[in-house]
């Protein structure tokens, strides 16, 4: 029996990338997410710390749903190890405000086993 | 007996990045270094983990004793509970090589006491 071995935090990382900067976001999240990763954002809400694929890809969904983004910037991967940091700066519309805005933030990725164990945002101040 | 409350990661998040906007890298580690501060670097050599403020200020002495620095652009700080990233973009020459360069990196710092327990470098590929 043969096993093919895990991609590396580097081949995850520079795949993750790319895929996000053809605006690929919730495709990336699929082909990494570990079964029972783990995404914090900042903050105390029910949203702050989801555990597990259906309820993170819950997140992507709605957060998909409620906001149009008219372009991304995308600086990164920056390796360390099993973790990297993606920097994000979106040009978007949250659909509930209607106004135009930039969302600055990093993610910090932690890759287990070729598989996004945990992500974490950090939000620009 | 009165004793002065921490500093909160956001206010030392938008201080340490104030200090290093002004070229003031040293005196930000000075600062904000706890004495039992933990810093690493990505790979395997004697200075990717480091320990204890005289470890950690002797890597600092070190790097700016050995590398030219003509600009830094910084992003951030991104803040999530005790933790924050910031984002150098760093024109600079290493003494060693002569040739002027663009250093892409983020660094990912956390917060105990209003100070620096660890931080964490993460380098752009």
């Amino acid at each position: 029996m043969s096993t093919t071995p895990s991609p590396s935090t580097q081949d995850v990382a520079t795949d993750l990338v790319a895929l996000c900067k053809a605006g690929k976001f919730a495709e990336a999240g699929e082909k990494y997410w570990a079964p029972d990763v783990v995404s914090v954002e900042p903050g105390e809400g029910d949203m702050a710390a989801l555990k597990g694929l259906d309820a993170v890809r819950g997140k992507t969904e709605w957060w998909e749903a409620n906001n149009e983004v008219h372009g991304v910037e995308i600086d990164g991967p920056y390796v360390n190890g099993d973790q990297f940091v993606v920097r994000f700066k979106m040009d978007m519309t949250p659909k509930a405000t209607g106004q135009r805005t930039t969302m600055d933030e990093t993610a910090l990725y932690t890759i287990k086993d070729g598989k996004i164990a945990e992500e974490r945002f950090f939000y620009g101040m």
